[in-house]
């Protein structure tokens, strides 16, 4: 008879613009959960491998023993991994895809957190700013090559929330995408961060309105004397 | 010493299309409340009379000892209240305006709960249809006369609840419009339903997005095995 091994493969994360907040915040949310192995890519690979130490550092003071890594390069390097998210400013997605190389793309999970806005803080609103092609992940979906699979996740959460690691976070994540099998897997990512719901939101086609969310709870947290507006759905 | 006599005035709401699903179950809400007088309008009145008689019974039938009044009659008749409610479907609004006569809405605050959609029950999920202008609220302002009041709520509460009168509804309701005392007078109504909570969304320009949700949600109920989404924002 012959002995199987079991060996847990984990996923591999790669988070383009991981040096921002979000990117930053979101890889450590990611490796205490333990499931994935995150690399955070920068235009500065320099300052990616310090946030990864970061990140590592962060891992071994809370006493993580699951063994998650986290590591730091450039954007082009993170494209080896299985899930890549894009953490960057709408504005710079296309120039981020060209300077990389569009086929590092070719047949990967793509992930848009996303959400262009216009802001008017005076008037204390602020409103999508949607590309013509209806929503940022409709235009991203054009700047990829055809074998992406590109969904959405994790628009509507907070930014500052990322990086409270003590607080929990048992918002609702819509996920949106045109392959199921690729929108499973991302809602699976989901539900490995802290108390993430994921939520099967559609198609890519109704990202429009997951992306107007933030927005809009920008809006209420102005008006409303708010903070930190969680976004539930149930 | 002259003696002062307290009295209790309510504001007046009117119901447009007031027979529908919504617009009955809104009225016994806003009654049970307490705070505000409803009239029912339909093209046809007699049917706006018999639905505010199962208001009536329904609010003596649950013992409600407060005193506010449900009457039903024309769409016309309903004008004359302080806040008039527009739950017709989108593509029967202008035609209703000018059937009443545009006269009627002059200086008046008018709610919209309307969210025009697109529906894909097939492939399961539903879309926001919004006209040229971004939003039936927008669309909407231009059929009223310039000094009525238009603001827009309860969009996102599930249909089907309103007539539930035993649940409790404790979801947020996001107010649009550009007429901040109007907003508040609204707000105040919306927060006398049940558990409901008002925020303020912003101005009207805002609204495309809160009417977006509601086919958001409709979506989330067919993909995730739910019903009746509650949306929160927390």
């Amino acid at each position: 008879m012959s002995e199987t091994v079991q060996k847990t493969i984990r996923y591999r994360v790669g988070i383009i613009g991981g040096t921002g907040n979000i990117g930053e915040g979101l890889a450590r949310r990611i490796c205490i959960g333990g499931k994935y192995d995150v690399s955070l890519g920068s235009r500065d690979p320099a300052k990616a491998e310090t946030a990864a130490d970061g990140v590592t550092c962060c891992l071994s003071e809370r006493k993580c023993e699951i063994g998650a890594t986290c590591s730091g390069g450039s954007n082009a390097s993170v494209c080896d991994a299985d899930i890549i998210i894009l953490s960057v400013p709408f504005d710079k997605v296309e120039s981020t895809i060209e300077t990389i190389g569009k086929s590092a793309f070719e047949n990967k999970i793509v992930v848009s957190l996303i959400n262009p806005m216009l802001r008017f803080p005076k008037e204390k609103y602020f409103l999508p700013d949607r590309p013509a092609e209806g929503s940022a992940a409709l235009a991203i979906k054009k700047m990829l090559p055809a074998s992406a699979k590109l969904t959405t996740a994790f628009n509507n959460v907070a930014s500052g929330k990322w990086m409270e690691l003590d607080e929990e976070l048992d918002y609702s994540v819509c996920v949106c995408g045109d392959d199921e099998e690729a929108k499973r897997i991302v809602m699976d990512l989901v539900a490995s961060v802290s108390k993430l719901v994921p939520l099967d939101a559609g198609p890519l086609a109704c990202a429009a309105t997951i992306e107007s969310i933030t927005p809009l709870v920008i809006t209420l947290a102005m008006r409303n004397g708010l903070k930190d507006v969680g976004v539930y759905f149930k």
